[in-house]
């Protein structure tokens, strides 16, 4: 009996370099993943590298950084380019997982993106097959690297150029950053006649759901859908904070917009 | 061996009013409850009761409407007054399921408010065991019929008055109807550079889910949340819509303002 064909195969060493949310997420999703594995993490200070380094060798230093098939940077946006000038002289792949940043922000030879989409939070654990990772690379070579991690971690996989990445970013912006400004105002509506906002819960997660099944276009209901002037009137006098009344208007006026054109 | 004890008890009887989204979810998710029971629906024209005659007395004519302990009235918000005045000679008590029609608005003696807080989508299933149904009664008795049947479709009932409840129906035009219009405005920000749409749903799906575990205020991300001038100026010289455009300022200022009050 050969053991041998049971040892798992190693197909990617990984340095990743960052300690924050996306970083952690990023970790341990990739150390579930028998085919790739983090063999150093490098961060700025020795505090942020605490939770690493129990079970990967860390480092503060760019010189020690070890080499690696793919190093992948997981910062902040503005620090991205001073982070990769610092590796300026691995032989390995280069790539940042931001969605905002273009590719040619990287001074590095071989340099690429790696995208994962979703709004990470420290300590709220995700799912990460279910999180649709979008690669982009200068080289075939290089893109086929990057698949072999982004497949060992997600089912959804897809190629995008940066000017599709940074359009995709910015449709997240309204998906996901001002959705979830809406529940604060829903929220801080609720608290003005101590109702409790957990009432809203269920339909916050079907109003989500059912863009699964039916475009959001079609699922549009409202006032402002059905061009209900004197609801939106009362709407309008009942809201007392100038910030809600703004927004009520504004988006309501933009639904009416959208559905008068078809009439 | 006495069989009568495995017979259920109907403990209400139940005459419902329209035939519209809210009629037909209701009629399905109390005709799945052993102890409650729809006699008989009314509507305005034969067509829209072709689903209900199967199971159930049908009828267009007010004069013809049985005896019933409820009379639960699911049509707009409009028609309530005229509908609930054709059985105001009836003994049993009447309640609408609007959460913007204060209970005065019904003619009725014994009068009641049936409040589903859901968005229902015809030929989309629900399941009504998870949905807060709101309640409001002028006597205790009544209160007490409108509970029976509230428990036997839904784990969340409470009780408020016509002021929160409007309170909380604006609260929902937040939380579904704009947000539900965000996901729109994403999809069409994805189709400009043919993206597809499904990319975003996981993360809308756990924007949605997030605020279960953590207040909307501290989920918050984005460049308007970390005053990041120069990506949200990068963003509007992308967004060629005007409507876009003035969606992504109003939510973008409104947060900034949320953030620098913290300052």
């Amino acid at each position: 009996m050969n053991l041998l064909k049971f040892i798992p195969l190693v197909m990617l060493t990984i340095v990743l370099l960052g300690n924050g949310n996306v970083a952690h997420h990023l970790y341990q999703a990739i150390n579930s993943s028998a085919t790739v594995r983090v063999v150093q993490v490098y961060g700025r200070n020795e505090q942020g590298l605490k939770d690493f380094e129990y079970n990967t060798l860390v480092t503060t230093s760019a010189e020690t950084i070890v080499d690696a098939d793919l190093y992948l940077i997981a910062v902040n946006d503005d620090a991205i380019p001073e982070v990769a000038a610092g590796i300026r002289q691995k032989k390995g792949l280069v790539a940042h997982t931001s969605g905002a940043v273009p590719i040619t922000s990287l001074p590095n030879s071989r340099r690429a993106v790696f995208y994962p989409l979703q709004s990470f939070t420290r300590d709220i654990p995700v799912n990460f097959t279910t999180i649709p990772i979008c690669l982009e690379a200068e080289h075939e070579k290089d893109f086929q690297v990057l698949e072999v991690l982004a497949k060992s971690l997600s089912r959804t996989v897809c190629r995008m150029d940066s000017q599709q990445r940074l359009q995709l970013h910015l449709a997240a912006i309204f998906a996901n950053n001002f959705s979830n400004y809406l529940y604060y105002l829903a929220q801080e509506i609720c608290k003005e006649q101590e109702i409790n906002f957990e009432l809203l819960h269920p339909l916050i997660l079907e109003t989500a759901n059912k863009m699964r099944f039916l475009p959001p276009k079609k699922a549009q209901t409202g006032p402002a859908r059905r061009q209900d002037a004197a609801t939106m009137q009362k709407h309008l006098e009942m809201l007392k904070n100038p910030t809600h009344r703004n927004i009520y208007e504004v988006m309501s006026h933009s639904i009416q917009e959208l559905y008068e054109k078809k009439l």
